[in-house]
This record gives structure tokens, sequence and C-alpha cells, in this order.
């Protein structure tokens, strides 16, 4: 069984457009807090607070170099987001299985 | 390009243990508000809360009937959140494949 507590903040800190670029730019390799807030006109305060919520999903990680703070991608490879997504797909199709099986009972009864 | 306040809707409705479960719950058959809230123990104005959270989404449905409100699993199907997990995923292994390479020429280094 997952950690509730993982997929928690797992998906709130994938639920803000900020910092889901964030992650894309990492994936280009590291960056300061400053480079990371170039992009977005945002205050070094405000992307602290991302880099924060992203730190704590394990997400990221940053390091203090020198004046500045070092982020880059995390150890969370969002596995357990990626297995909840599947288990509720899977829900959703039978869900339709369900459906069809009503028509074709219904479609039968028709004729 | 996949429309961002879908994805920020989308995993926002994901952050919370009980909305997971009542997708769960949705998966074996429509429910009303009561029937949900019954096994959480907890308000039916709480619950209709989370129900209405899963519905701006698209991942519930609900519609009134008789003196009580239906719910069921919506149209949303979560690919967009999937596509995007999947590319960040690629994205982590191109950062691990950066740094086995580092690794490699740093061994050859030594030699």
């Amino acid at each position: 069984m997952v950690q509730q507590e993982v997929l928690d903040r797992t998906f709130a800190a994938l639920a803000d457009p900020t910092r889901r670029q964030i992650l894309v730019r990492l994936g280009q390799g590291p960056a300061t807090i400053g480079e990371l807030a170039e992009p977005f006109d945002m205050s070094l305060t405000g992307m602290k607070k991302h880099v924060q919520v992203l730190e704590n999903a394990g997400l990221v990680t940053t390091e203090k170099v020198g004046r500045s703070r070092r982020c880059r991608l995390g150890a969370e490879r969002l596995e357990d987001a990626m297995s909840w997504i599947r288990f509720y797909q899977r829900l959703w199709e039978r869900r339709l299985d369900g459906l069809d099986a009503y028509f074709t009972l219904r479609k039968e009864d028709d004729r």
C-alpha cells in the first residue's frame, strides 16, 4: 500500500503550473533560486516557497553553495503517482465495460 | 499543449486521501453523497465539498435524484495527468543518463 501522505504531497506539488515548469527547467540541469525565478519574473521569496513545496515532496533537492541555493531534480520519480493513476484508469475502463454489458443486455431484451 | 488549468485542477483534486477513496468507491458504481460520507464518518457538508472539487476537475458527475444527489465517475480519464508524469519520468531518466555518462568519463580518466 502506497503511503497516502506521499501521494498527497506529490499531487499537491504538481498542482501548480510554475512548479511543473521548475521541474522541466531542472530536467535540463541544476539551477539557483535566482536562475529559476528569472523567467517567471518572480521574487526570490516566491520562488523559494515553490521550491520548498517541491523539496518536501522529494521532487527537488537543494544545497547551499556560497551565498546561493542550488536546486536539482530529487529522487522522487512519481512512480507511486503513476501507479495510482493507472489503478484509476483500470477502474474507469471497468465502469465502461459495465455500461457496454448493460447496453448489450438491453439490445438483447429489445429483440 | 495540455491546458495548464486542467492539470492544476486534476492534480489538486487527487492531492487528498478522502477524494482518492471517493473515486475508488465510485469505480464500484454510483452513490449518493450520504452513502459516500458514511464510511468516512464525515458530515454531508464536508463530503459535498470534496465531491465538488472532484466535479470541477471532471472526475465526478452528479445529478439531483429526488432529495439526494447521485454521484458517478466523470469523463476525465487522467490522460493529461498521465502524459505529464510520463514526460517528467523521461526528463528524470535523461538526468540519470547524464550522471551515468559523467561517472563513465570519470572512470576512464582514472585509468
